[in-house]
């Protein structure tokens, strides 16, 4: 019995030695069939979103809640929102926010985030939320969950069953989502041209296959991986959306690897954590985007000047970069707000071949759990 | 020469084996400065606020800007402004805020955040501020800053000059203010009972005095920092405001010891970093917040069933949290707002304790300078 058992388990990770490597390479398709029939030549249709158009009008407050790598996708959710459709967008942590006394009333829209559509705090949230007389819009994959039950309206995102515990396409998809949502209430409330509106949406379409571009830049992710294999901590650093996405790159590495990762707003190294940088302490550098990457070459300048160990992830052409970093990894030129669904992905993959090297059981981290039902 | 210099510095000292010891010692004074004259029994007077009371009632948002320790006050001032005032509260390090076309206007009250007043990221950050039409209240210790010339209008906190890189009494004084603020906002927005105003305003008067009873804890940090100083890598968890000293605590500890201390909203460990908790990993738990204790202990037990090593601040007579900690440490009882400014001091103890057992140089750690008045 235990055979058949390991038998059908291996047949369902399709020839990959684990979900995680499985469900990293159906990105393309997950982002494919969250986009399709939302992303058109001209914008996005989401008329599937069942809140009325009124309150995305006038909404002076947009407030996304949700936990872990959900929460990472809020990050980027709320830099996004907040530049093309001129809204102001806080992002809490929903066990934060349930407790807070939130202000929030029926003016607000709230967006909860998450993967399974059971996360116990992210539940607790949106009730409050509601409570309170806000529409709440869910981002979720799983149809019929708890979440997509109560919310007010759903946006599903379609990356099909997440078995490894670290969240990869679920993630992505959901800033597929936040993407969607942005230049949905950009159009309804007319905050951008229908030329700036179609050049994203066309950039959204692009996506998929630019991240099949990323996925084969894997050889490179192995060897890097063999460096940052011997070490227990790892510091990644971004400014603007390569934040979040540095958050969410140190969440996957401390999730599967055990390795000690914290991710820094790279303008704060100088306020602090720069006296942790020392030889050859690895640093991962975010530097997709162009509106701050002077800034972001000074601070890999100074860990530079401490010897750090270099890995940066840049646009491709970017020839500035290599100056400064033991290795780069590239992603296809996109629109700013889309560079982290590209960016977060050679961050996976280096999570993940660290793990492996450090014989972790990636599948299933020590101490944590996929869905967190419980407080 | 050299000899005469040193001399000068070691009277400087008055007594003290460093300024960090020396000012964390002046805090109670540091306080009473700061409050006298502004908090009385009715309430708090700010008339030296020249900012158009019509803003300060009218206003849907508060923007807090700031780096590094003064970061963590604002989160502190999101907390106490929300609760008191009932006004939206977003917080943003000077370096993302600047870059981030950020959402205000004439009808935002900004506050900026800098111990010297010269921060050149916080500086950025006002500027901008103010082109967009907003206005700025800058808190801030130095007479005669740049910041403080330039901003609309200034509340000072009277801390005195601060030597050590690592900020204590400024980052105290910066509490302080910013509860005045809170109160100061209740007051003209008319959301708070004359009553609770009084009760908030005596807790503030008490303080000073407090703090004193937590500097007499010195002997237990000192036993806790023998066990902490062989560690490398450490965490910090808390909810609410607990989580502002949290992050603040985990900094004090990396700026000086170069301990890889990370703080966690209590709330996520399970979203990630509870896999990196393991036998005697230190985590220090912040559990001063009576609406959320429960749930911190059962986060306190999540890690306490991995087999970490949980030391706890907690307020005074508190006998719950002695059955799932090793060391307990005590606040006197105050209000929930005021208690970041009594939990912090027990830890910049154990940092600066921590830094002396690991032979650093306390006062000037590597690699940071005191004012980061360069980008």
């Amino acid at each position: 019995v235990f055979e058949v058992n390991w038998d059908a388990v291996a047949a369902e990770k399709g020839g990959y030695d684990h979900f995680m490597i499985k469900e990293i390479y159906e990105q393309p398709k997950a982002l494919r069939d969250t986009i399709l029939g939302r992303v058109n030549g001209d914008g996005v249709n989401l008329s599937e979103i069942k809140i009325d158009l009124e309150l995305l009008k006038k909404t002076n407050k947009v407030t996304i809640v949700a936990c872990g790598t959900a929460y990472h996708a809020g990050l980027v959710g709320k830099y996004v929102i907040e530049d093309l459709a001129r809204v102001p967008v806080e992002v809490d942590i929903a066990s934060e926010f349930r407790y807070r006394d939130p202000i929030v009333d029926e003016n607000t829209l709230v967006i909860v985030v998450s993967q399974s559509g059971e996360t116990a705090d992210t539940l607790a949230a949106m009730r409050e939320a509601r409570s309170k007389g806000a529409k709440v819009l869910a981002v979720t994959n799983v149809v019929g969950s708890t979440i997509s039950r109560e919310a007010d309206s759903v946006l599903y995102t379609w990356a099909g069953p997440e078995i490894a515990v670290a969240s990869t396409k679920a993630y992505t998809t959901q800033l597929a989502a936040m993407n969607c949502i942005a230049l949905a209430l950009a159009q309804v409330r007319g905050t951008q041209s229908a030329e700036t509106i179609k050049a994203i949406a066309d950039a959204i379409r692009e996506i998929p296959a630019q991240v099949e571009k990323v996925l084969a830049q894997a050889e490179t992710v192995k060897a890097i991986s063999e460096q940052i294999k011997t070490w227990d901590d790892v510091f990644f650093i971004g400014r603007s959306v390569d934040y979040a996405v540095a958050l969410e790159g140190s969440l996957k590495l401390k999730e599967i690897s055990y390795i000690h990762a914290e991710a820094y707003a790279a303008g704060e190294l100088k306020h602090g954590t720069l006296a942790l940088i020392t030889d050859n302490i690895p640093v991962i550098a975010l530097a997709t985007q162009e509106q701050v990457f002077d800034k972001t070459i000074s601070n890999i300048q100074e860990v530079k000047a401490r010897d750090a160990f270099v890995i940066a992830v840049a646009q491709e052409g970017n020839r500035e970069i290599a100056k400064f970093a033991e290795y780069v990894l590239t992603i296809p030129r996109t629109h700013p707000a889309l560079a982290p669904i590209l960016a977060v992905v050679p961050l996976q993959m280096l999570s993940y071949y660290t793990a492996v090297a450090r014989e972790c059981d990636v599948d299933k981290p020590r101490n944590l759990a996929k869905s967190v039902t419980v407080e």
